[in-house]
């Protein structure tokens, strides 16, 4: 059996292994602590730091073919390991390029993908020269994660707060809608893309508050998304799977925010809301499988369990025998110990039509408690 | 979080251990073997037997709720555990009963449950006083599973190889079909019941050799056999859930064949052809949450992959290049290192119409391969 290496072991393995325990393969984590969501999932748990060289050169040796959770892991190692002919899935340099921002903006640029204008800015002071480009959004170019490392720099007023390293400097597209697709692509070059899903932001938190699936598109709107989506992955030329993010402006033209080359919070509604999840499509294209149907079974809603602010520490989770009595409500908890404001405990999936999900949702956060223990 | 502990490591913990995966939750599996198809999926393995007084007590001790994925485990120390207040699923007077057929039959005889008449017989002599019965169905009342310890006695010529031991002479059922319903009860006595299966029998090997859900009956007939097997399970007055096969007769009628006080191969169709499947249904229960929607999503047919004749040892699938390019075809492998005949090594599932599932399950077993390594 095909040994499958997972450099990461949160909730993404988690949801990755129990889909991999469906097909003949080995599944390998390496992570930190035992701790993590996908500890004990795995058939080998390898204690190491994903960052740190030694462990994920030696940890790739040991399997058959590696994938990330995360793109915060060692690439001189993943390019050692590729170099000695190892399947790392996606690709070494689809890595490179997605782990700085502005390399990922003039990837695009030098693909001809529709991505707003950029320029990059290698410190705060550096920023100052482009007051004309205002408002814009500044982007760390390494390190920013779930909403980190990412802000509005709107007036002159805001230059002092600009970030002061190495960043993107995009314009603000006047964004109507936000929509993510999900590409899978093959050994063999054949993709394949999941129906666009819209996230729905919360106007207050700039956070994503919930996603519906399928996205409230027209035809033509809908064909234009996948189509740029399909142009990214076609552009790096690697196997994997994609979650493309996309802004539709006001006139209803579609541009490229940023890329996961990866399993993706974007695509967690397809565990019950499409016939093959993403997590399924991943462990056969790194088992060189056929690829899955990706028709949506269900319309689906999915909202991220968010830690609140206020609260750290161990956590317990209140009000699911309400919750889980509603019909249509999936719960996946990803068995963190420990709560801090903004981290991803787990996620509820509603399937069905979406103006009734929403109205459950709702309801639902009325009940759910997120506690100390 | 509760700790659930499972007796047994077979591919039933480990379908109930991806379910459980979405769950706030700590699980237990109590098994000989790490190499057992569950033994990697929990968060904590014991290694032990579950026919064993001093394993299961300790290891009941140790969890707060405790089920079993087969019923050959020690009853003793469960009593000891249930009178100690330990939460058992389902109740250990329900594992008395089923444990041994003839109690079984008496318990559906003394509920007033249709059930084909039946005498008890205590070794192979004792049967021969019986030929005015015959044909008949001879059943061990101890330690049959997977069609072992089941046998016809057509004729008095038959007498010689009848059972020598305490055993079940049934009456021969004129089968126009047979048909399963799962059923849940939770722990106020709440039942709900899938949808019935019908289970299409191999003609020249006696064995199961695939499931349709739904069961191809009228709605009278669905109705009838829904109601017995509610009436199954409010007899046991057990939380749990209950796999109720039933023989219906050339006349519509039905009759209790046996019940499996658990999870079984009957409720697998229910992973993806049931929005609640039967493992998640079961940790619901386990949990003390409200129980799952049990309709359809789709038709589904369900196949067993089973060891064949003639090789045992190291075992490998072939053939899934193509078998996993069919649509809607879904794989359950159970990750058992070695085949022997007749042993389970995984599932498929083919969700959609009826009469197509069954064209494709006959092109995919041209092309699936079981082999030695």
């Amino acid at each position: 059996m095909k040994k499958i290496g997972i450099l990461g072991g949160g909730q993404l393995g988690r949801m990755m292994l129990q889909a991999a325990a469906n097909y003949p393969c080995t599944t390998y984590v390496l992570e930190k602590s035992t701790d993590a969501p996908a500890a004990h999932l795995c058939d080998v748990f390898v204690t190491g730091d994903i960052r740190v060289y030694d462990d994920v050169l030696a940890f790739g040796r040991s399997v058959d073919v590696l994938t990330i959770e995360i793109e915060h892991v060692n690439i001189e190692a993943l390019k050692v390991l590729e170099a000695e002919g190892k399947r790392v899935i996606p690709s070494v340099a689809v890595l490179e390029t997605i782990a700085d921002k502005g390399l990922q903006k003039e990837f695009y640029q030098a693909h001809g993908i529709a991505t707003s204008a950029f320029v990059l800015t290698e410190n705060r002071q550096d920023v100052a020269q482009y007051e004309k480009r205002l408002p814009a959004v500044h982007k760390l170019c390494k390190g920013g994660y779930d909403g980190k490392g990412v802000q509005m720099v709107n007036s002159a007023s805001d230059f002092e707060k600009a970030f002061d390293a190495p960043a993107v400097l995009e314009d603000k597209v006047e964004v109507e809608k936000e929509v993510a697709v999900l590409v899978a692509r093959d050994a063999t070059g054949n993709t394949v893309a999941y129906p666009p899903v819209e996230m729905i932001f919360d106007p207050v938190y700039n956070l994503v508050d919930y996603l519906v699936s399928p996205a409230n598109l027209s035809e033509a709107e809908q064909e234009s998304a996948v189509a740029l989506a399909h142009q990214v992955v076609e552009a790096f030329q690697s196997p994997g799977l994609f979650a493309i993010e996309l802004l539709m402006d006001k006139g209803g033209k579609f541009w490229v925010n940023e890329t996961a080359p990866r399993v993706h919070n974007s695509g967690h509604h397809s565990i019950e809301g499409n016939y093959c999840s993403q997590f399924d499509m991943l462990i056969r294209l790194l088992l060189e499988w056929p690829m899955g149907n990706t028709d949506m079974t269900e319309p689906a809603l999915m909202a991220n369990i968010i830690g609140p602010e206020g609260l750290s520490g161990n956590v317990k989770l209140e009000g699911l025998q309400e919750v889980l009595s509603l019909q249509g409500v999936y719960l996946h908890w990803y068995g963190k110990h420990d709560t801090k404001p903004g981290r991803k405990l787990g996620h509820l999936t509603i399937l069905g039509e979406t103006t009734r999900s929403i109205a459950l949702l709702k309801s639902i956060r009325k009940v759910l408690r997120i506690s100390g223990i």
